[in-house]
């Protein structure tokens, strides 16, 4: 059995490619930087971007494609992006109609494709400084919050932001943030520390999505805006068709996490 | 005579709306950075985001208004782009048609505004820092060469990147890229240091735009990407109509110099 943590990105997405593996992405290729996948009819394109832009934190975009191209050529040149990601979601009017392990059947000439960055690219880096990563610990999906702080609208896209909670000791708080200071490309900053009323969460220990985690004596919960704040936004939209990865599977890039450190 | 240096960006704003205030914008509402502007068709408005996207030493885009939509609002709520800039250049197929105070006769429904980042903004912190800047020195504009670094191409959109070149004594270099690194949302560190030749420039004496200025003993060119790429890269493709700042003619943000140093 073949190595997937040590493969080289291009090696595991052609296995990924030859259907060999369907599974999630965590800790694979490790070292690589893996993003989200919206994909996105081109009238709506220029909407988006727009949204993005205005929205970096919880929408750090890394690439995004041509119409109809499905190379992305920053981030992974020679990558399909119809085919390298282990599976995959279809939305069709809002609604959740397939999951597939590839879309070649559901492409179109005027489909645009937009990968996010991932906070598995942070994470990686608080596990280097010693900073812990409770639901790596407990094995469990991040906790991830919808807040009452709204997103800059544009166009049709608008909503609320949606926050990942790491708890943190309160010693280690500072170091946290430097770090992911350094990483715009993967949400930067936390837009929160300490207070999770004020940002419209009611109840720490049940969060919206994925998994409640354990906050222990000293710590504070840290929130950092989430990836999934752009798909569910343009989820929203009700698109006739959006095509995303599903939770987990990401798409591998060939850009190094440290690379992103300066990636803007 | 009011003290334009000392006014406040909506005041500043005001005065040129009213058309009191038509000269260049250098210095006037010290401390608040200043923009360029790009103004195209819906049309080609998702091809030069994604242009932007990929370019973003050349291109730090730091608002993009709405289809139809004249106000800024990111980065000057309540301005008007139509009026609050001193002049414009109006381009159609490629040509210069005319420049004007206003541009309100000109406006369409599907106009999309661009305001990119504007180096005047690290020059203020390089003369707070003690590194030259000698263009300002000499009272000249600031040196600009085509190089044969192409940038990375989005539909229509392809070029060569335009540099501007400061000269600066060996020993504050680094300060001068540890600044500027700072500053992602204004071009962001050099993209090259000490070999013109090597960026194919053949003569550093004779620049593409501006003027030529010093370069005492001791000191080396240094290269910043410029925000005359998109302008140049946008002309290239010879849309219907285009309309841009005239040189030196900026428009005047809400946005603090220092804020930009974290912008992204």
């Amino acid at each position: 059995m073949e190595d997937l943590k040590a493969a080289s990105p291009s090696r595991l997405r052609e296995i990924i490619r030859k259907g060999e593996f369907t599974g999630p992405t965590a800790g694979l290729a490790a070292g690589y930087a893996q993003a989200n996948l919206v994909i996105l009819p081109e009238e709506l394109a220029f909407e988006f971007m727009l949204f993005i832009h205005r929205n970096p934190k919880p929408c750090p975009v890394l690439d995004v494609t041509d119409p109809g191209d499905p190379e992305p050529k920053l981030t992974a040149p020679g990558a399909d992006i119809r085919q390298d990601l282990p599976k995959y979601r279809i939305y069709e009017r809002g609604k959740l109609t397939a999951e597939v392990t590839n879309i070649l059947k559901y492409w179109r000439e005027d489909f645009v494709a937009f990968l996010i960055g991932c906070s598995f690219t942070f994470e990686a880096a608080f596990l280097k400084a010693g900073i812990p990563v409770r639901h790596i610990e407990e094995k469990k999906n991040v906790p991830m919050f919808i807040t009452n702080i709204q997103c800059k609208e544009a166009g049709r896209f608008k909503g609320p932001m949606v926050v990942s909670m790491r708890p943190i000791p309160g010693r280690l708080i500072p170091k946290a943030v430097e770090i992911t200071s350094r990483y715009k490309a993967v949400h930067g900053s936390p837009i929160h520390i300490g207070h999770p009323q004020s940002i419209g969460i009611k109840d720490i220990n049940s969060p919206d999505f994925g998994d409640a985690v354990t906050i222990r004596k000293g710590e504070l919960p840290v929130f950092w805006a989430c990836g999934v704040t752009p798909q569910a936004v343009a989820m929203e939209t009700k698109p006739s068709i959006m095509i995303t990865h599903s939770p987990g599977h990401m798409f591998i890039t060939d850009i190094k996490n440290e690379q992103l450190a300066e990636y803007y």
